[in-house]
C-alpha cells in the first residue's frame, strides 16, 4: 500500500501530484529552509513537547494519571500528531534511521493511550474529565483525530502501514461509529477531520471514511453547533458550504474545511460542491487576502475580516492559516489546473511560510503582521509566549499549532513543485530541484527568487513528444521562454526532448510599485514594493537613527541600488497640536532619504524593530 | 451629611462642582435624553436584571441557594449597583416616591445578601464557589465593591445616609481590613474601588478609605497581578501610574484607574501624581482617541491601541470607556480649570454618550464603530446579545455594563454643566438649563447643538461684581460674546450683573472639513465633516440604491442645503481584477452625487445600514 508520497492524492482532477520520491529539492532557497527544519526545528519541537508535558499526557493516560497530570490546552495532542507527520515525510525523504527510532518511540507512547474502542484523546472521557463529545464547539476531539489520521496518511504513503496507521484506522472507525448517519448528528468546532477522512479513504479505499467526511461537510452550516460570542461563522456553521460565497470566520478553520470539501467533491464527482469552494476561493483572494498571501484580519477571533478589511497593523495572517490556504489552493490546482492557484501558493510560501521560522529553526511567528508600530521585546527563553504578542519569533507558544504545522509543511514541500498529466509535466513552483516521473527526468537550476533565470535541463526523456508546462506568474509581465516573450499563465512547450536540452524561463525581477484596490481603507494612499514573488518592507534598523517609519513618505519609484531595492522619500512633521484632527498641512522636513527595502520574510531578524510593508506616498495619491 | 449632589466632590482644586440641586436641565437636547432615561431606560434595566436573574442572585445568596441558582457573569452584581446609583441621582432630581420605593426594595434584597463581616458578592466564597479573593485578576470582587460604594455615595449626597450607605460602609471597612498595609498586598484586575473609596472618604471624612484608595493606586503597576495573554498592561499592572506616559490596556480599566488616581492626588496634595495623570491624558487625547472622543481600538482586549492606531472600522469606542473618559476629564477640569477637558467631555457626550441609547431608551450600543461595512441584523428581542456584535442597538448584553453606566450618567448629567470658584460661575457645557448658587441664579436658553446661540439670562445676582466664564470650544473660531469676537478658551465677563441681563455667546456652526493627523494610517486620504460639537456621517439609507459607501469619493467642501449638511462626490469603479493589488487607476463613474450627512449620534436609527464617518477624498490628498 505504498502510494505517491504526497500530502493530497486525489483520484480525479486535471493534474496529478508527484511525491517526495519524484521531486527533491537541491541547494537553494527552499532546501536551506527544509534542512533547517530537519536538523533543528523537528528536534526543537520534540524537546518542547517533552518539556511542556504534552507528550507525557499520553504516558499519563496509559498509566491512569489523568486528569491530574494533564498539561497543555485541550488540543495539545495534535502537536504530537503533526510532529509525527513531519517525521513521516522526513523519513520518506531521507530514510534517516535515528529519526525513525524517535518516531517509533513516540508512536508507541501514543498507541498505549488509545482506548479499547478506538477513542484516543488525553483530555476527555476519564473520571474527572469532561465526557467525550460533550463540548463539540471547543473540545477539538475530532480535530485531534484529524491530525492523527493525517500523520498516518503521510506514513502510509511514505512507507506503508505501521502501528500509527493501525491506530488511525481504529480511531477513524470509532469516529464513523459515533458520528455516522445514526450517530451524533453534529460536527467538530474545528474542521480537520474532513480532509483527514477523505485522505484516509484515498489510502485505504475504505468508502466509509469518504462518506463520513462528506457527512461532516454537509452537516456544517445548519447551526448544529451552539451560537457563540463570535457568531457561528467563527466555525463556519452559519451557512451550508454550498451556499456560501466567501471564506469567513476563523481563518484556519475556514481553509481546512474548504480543503476537505474539495477532497469530498473530487472523490464523489460533486461539481456543485467544487464550484462552491472555487467561487469562495476567488472572492476570498480578491477581497480578504493580504498582499503577502496571509489571511486573517482580526485578532479577537483569529478571523478573516469583512470584504476589504485588511489592516496591515492588525493583520493576523496566522502561519497556520497560510498553511491552510496552501492546502486549499493546492487541491484546487490539482482539480482545475489553473495557475492562479499556484500564484497564490507562491506568494504565500515566500511571504508567510518563509517569514515565520527563525534562521536557526528554533523560533516562529504565530501571526505575521504587515506593520509593526512599536519594537517588540525578546521573549524569555523558557516561557510559553502568548500566540500573537511578540514582534520577535518565539520558541514556543501556549497555543503552539504553528511550529508543528510548519514542520510538516517544510518536510513535504517538494510535493508542491510539480504535477503531471497525460500530456507531460507542469512546473508550478521554482526552486533548484530534481524531478523524475515515468521515463522522464529533469533538473531545475535556479537562484530564484534572488535571480529570475530558471533553467530546466532534460536528463532523461522518452522518444515521443510531450509537453513541458511552466507557470508564468501573474506579476511576470515581460517574461521570456528561450528568449521568446510569454504572457502570464501557462507557457507550454510541446516537442520531443533530448537529454541535455535546456529550457530557460526568464522572469523579470525589477522592483514593482504595487497600488492597492481603492476599497481597502487601511492602506489608502500607500504603495508596496515587490520584487518577483517577494514582498519587500522598510524596517527601522535600515533607517538613520531618529527617523520615524510613521512619518515617512515615499515617491512611487523603486530601483536596485547597491544590492538593495531602494525607494526615495522624506519625512513629514505634523504641526504641533494636541488634538489630532482638524490640523493644517504638514511641514516636510528638509532633505531626501534613501530607504533600502528588504524582503518581508527577512524582517525582525536583526533585533527589535518597527516595520512597514505599505508605505505612504509623498503626494497622497494612489488612485 | 447631605453634600453637593454631584458625582465627584473634591475638597481641593481650581473649580468646585455644582450638583443636581444647583443645576437642572430644561427642555432641549439633553433633557429629552435624560427624560427617556428616567421614564424608559431605568425600568427597562430593572426588568432585565430581574429577567436575567442577576437581581435574583442576591435573594439566592440570602436564602442559601448559591451557587446553584447563580445567573450571569462574575461581575453581574455591579449592574444592580449602577442601577441603584442611577435611581439615587434620579430621586435627588425628582423626589419621585414610586422610584424611591423600587430603590428601597432593591436595597433590602442587597442588604440581605451581605455577610457578617461586610463581604458582599454573589459569586464568591460559598461552598461550591471559588474562595474570596482567589482570582483577583478576573474575579471583579473589588470592582464590585467599588460600584456598590459609588451608589451609596450618590445616595448619601442626594439625601443622606440610608441602608445602602450602611452596607457600603461595612463593605469598605471589610476591604480596608483585608487589603490594608498588613493585608493582601494586591489590587483588583478591574479598577473602580479606587475612585469609590476616595469618594466615600469625601462623604464620610473617614481617612482610612482615602489611604486604602492610595494604596491600591500605588500598588498597581508593580506586577502584583498574574501575567496574561493580553499582557499586564491590560489591567495597568505593567508600569506604576507615576511612571506611565499614556493610558493603555483595557480602556474602561484605564480611565477608571486614572480617575481614581486624580481623586487620590487631589485629596492628598500629591502634585506629582496629578501631573502624571495629566500628562497621560494629554498624550492619550493626542494619539489614542477617535474623532468622536471614543477610546479603544482593539476588540480582542477592549483596549486602547498603540499611538495612532485608530481604525474606524474596528473602533471599539466602548460606551463605558466614554463614561470613564468623562469621569477622568471632569476630575482634571475641576483640578486645573483648563477648558480642554471640557472640550473633550463635550465631544464625548455628543458623539458617544448620545449615540449609544436608542430613541426609546430600550436599546444600546456597547461599542461605537466609526465605519459600518456591512448592515447589521435586528437583534432578537429576548436574547442576550454579545457585546460588540450588532450594528443595531440591543436591549441587553451578556456583559451588560453599558446600559446601567449610561443610566447613572444621564441621571447625573446636569452636574457636568457648570462649576464655581471664588470669582464666579463657569459654564462648561451648553444646554437649556437653570443654575443657582449662593445668591445667584441664571437661566441658559439655547437650541444647542442645532443652533449656536447661547443666551445666559441673569435671574438673581448679588450687588457686587463677579465673573461669568463661558467656554469657547477649540473648534469655535469666529465665536462672539455679545457681538465681540472671542477666541477659543475661556471668555470671561467680570462686572456687576443685574436681574434681566442677558449675555449671548454665538458659536459658529458652519460645517467644518476635518483632516486627520498624517500618522493615523487607517484614515489617510480621508476627511470627516463636523458641525459644532457634532461629528457627522454618511449612512447608506441616505444614498441612492446601489451606491456603495466604500466606492464613494468626496470633495473637501461641505454646505448646509435643505436642512442637511451636504458634500459632493462621485463613486469609483475599481478595474476588474481578481487580485486586489497592483491594479491600475480607477474609473470614475459618471455623474456627481450629493451626499447628505447626518449627526453620527443619529446613525442606525432607521434600520440596518452601512455608515462612514471618514470619507475618502476624490483626489486622495490630505496632507
Amino acid at each position: 500500500m505504498i502510494t505517491t508520497a504526497t500530502p493530497a492524492a486525489p483520484s480525479a482532477g486535471r493534474l496529478r501530484p508527484l511525491g517526495l520520491r519524484e521531486v527533491t529539492l537541491r541547494p537553494g532557497f527552499w532546501q536551506q529552509r527544509q534542512d533547517t527544519n530537519r536538523t533543528a526545528s523537528i528536534a526543537h519541537i520534540e524537546q518542547w513537547l517533552e518539556k511542556a508535558g504534552w507528550l507525557g499526557n499520553f504516558d499519563a493516560a496509559a498509566q491512569g494519571r489523568l486528569p491530574g497530570d494533564r498539561r497543555g490546552r485541550e488540543f495539545s495532542d495534535t502537536e504530537i500528531y503533526k510532529l509525527l507527520e513531519a517525521m513521516s515525510w522526513e523519513y520518506g525523504r531521507t530514510g534517516d534511521a535515528e529519526l525513525e527510532e524517535r518516531y517509533q518511540a513516540i508512536v508507541r507512547r501514543v498507541a498505549a493511550a488509545q482506548e479499547a474502542d478506538g477513542y484516543l484523546n488525553t483530555n476527555f472521557g476519564r473520571p474527572g474529565q469532561q465526557p467525550r463529545y460533550s463540548d463539540l464547539e471547543w473540545g477539538h476531539e475530532l480535530y485531534s483525530f484529524g491530525h492523527l489520521i493525517q500523520a498516518a496518511v503521510a506514513r502510509a504513503r511514505v512507507s506503508g502501514p505501521d502501528l500509527l496507521v493501525q491506530i488511525a484506522v481504529r480511531a477513524a472507525d470509532h469516529v464513523c461509529d459515533m458520528f455516522g448517519p445514526d450517530g451524533i448528528t453534529s460536527v467538530c468546532g474545528h474542521p480537520e477531520i474532513e480532509p483527514a477522512l477523505a485522505e484516509l479513504y484515498r489510502v485505504t479505499g475504505e468508502r466509509r471514511y469518504l462518506d463520513q467526511a462528506r457527512l461532516f461537510v454537509e452537516r456544517r452550516g445548519h447551526q448544529v453547533l451552539a451560537d457563540i460570542e463570535f457568531g457561528r461563522s467563527y466555525y463556519q456553521d452559519d451557512v451550508p458550504i454550498r451556499d456560501a460565497d466567501v471564506l469567513r470566520g476563523h481563518a484556519v478553520r475556514a481553509t481546512y474545511l474548504a480543503a476537505g470539501a474539495v477532497d469530498v467533491a473530487v472523490e464523489t464527482g460533486d461539481t456543485e460542491l467544487l464550484d462552491a469552494v472555487t467561487r469562495q476561493w476567488h472572492r476570498t483572494v480578491a477581497r480578504r487576502t493580504h498582499l503577502t498571501g496571509g489571511m486573517g484580519s482580526r485578532h479577537q477571533d483569529e478571523a478573516l475580516g469583512e470584504d476589504f478589511m485588511l489592516p496591515p497593523d492588525r493583520a493576523y495572517a496566522e502561519t497556520c492559516a497560510a498553511i491552510g490556504s496552501v492546502m486549499l489552493s493546492w487541491r484546487l490546482l490539482l482539480a482545475h489546473g489553473d495557475p492562479a492557484y499556484a500564484d497564490l501558493i507562491e506568494r504565500t510560501l515566500f511571504n508567510v511560510i518563509a517569514t515565520s521560522p527563525a534562521d536557526d529553526g528554533r523560533g516562529f511567528f504565530y501571526t505575521n503582521t504587515l506593520h509593526q508600530r512599536v519594537p517588540g521585546t525578546e521573549p524569555a527563553p523558557d516561557v510559553l509566549v502568548p500566540r500573537a504578542a511578540s514582534s520577535l519569533r518565539a520558541p514556543w507558544f501556549a497555543v503552539s499549532c504553528c511550529p508543528t504545522n510548519l514542520a510538516r509543511t517544510y518536510a513535504s514541500l517538494a510535493a508542491y513543485l510539480a504535477t503531471v498529466d497525460d500530456d507531460g509535466l507542469q512546473i508550478h513552483q521554482y526552486a533548484a530541484a530534481s524531478i523524475s516521473f515515468r521515463d522522464t527526468a529533469v533538473e531545475i537550476d535556479t537562484n530564484y527568487p534572488d535571480e529570475g533565470r530558471i533553467a530546466v535541463r532534460i536528463l532523461e526523456s522518452p522518444d515521443t513528444p510531450w509537453t513541458l508546462s511552466l507557470r508564468v506568474p501573474q506579476w511576470a509581465a515581460g517574461a521570456t521562454l528561450d528568449g521568446r516573450p510569454v504572457v502570464p499563465g501557462w507557457a507550454h512547450l510541446t516537442r520531443r526532448f533530448e537529454t541535455g536540452d535546456v529550457v530557460v524561463l526568464e522572469l523579470p525581477l525589477q522592483p514593482r510599485i504595487t497600488a492597492p484596490d481603492p476599497r481597502i481603507d487601511a492602506i489608502r494612499g500607500c504603495v508596496a514594493v515587490e520584487r518577483g514573488p517577494v514582498v519587500l518592507c522598510a524596517e527601522s534598523v535600515d533607517l538613520p537613527a531618529g527617523v520615524d517609519l510613521n512619518a515617512l513618505r515615499v515617491l512611487p519609484h523603486a530601483e536596485e541600488r547597491d544590492g538593495a531595492v531602494t525607494v526615495t522619500g522624506h519625512t513629514v512633521q505634523p504641526p504641533a497640536h494636541g488634538w489630532p484632527y482638524g490640523i493644517g498641512p504638514d511641514h516636510r522636513t528638509a532633505g531626501t532619504l534613501d530607504i533600502p527595502l528588504r524582503p518581508y520574510h527577512r524582517w525582525a531578524r536583526r533585533g527589535p524593530s518597527t516595520m512597514r510593508v505599505w508605505l505612504p506616498l509623498a503626494d497622497g495619491r494612489t488612485e
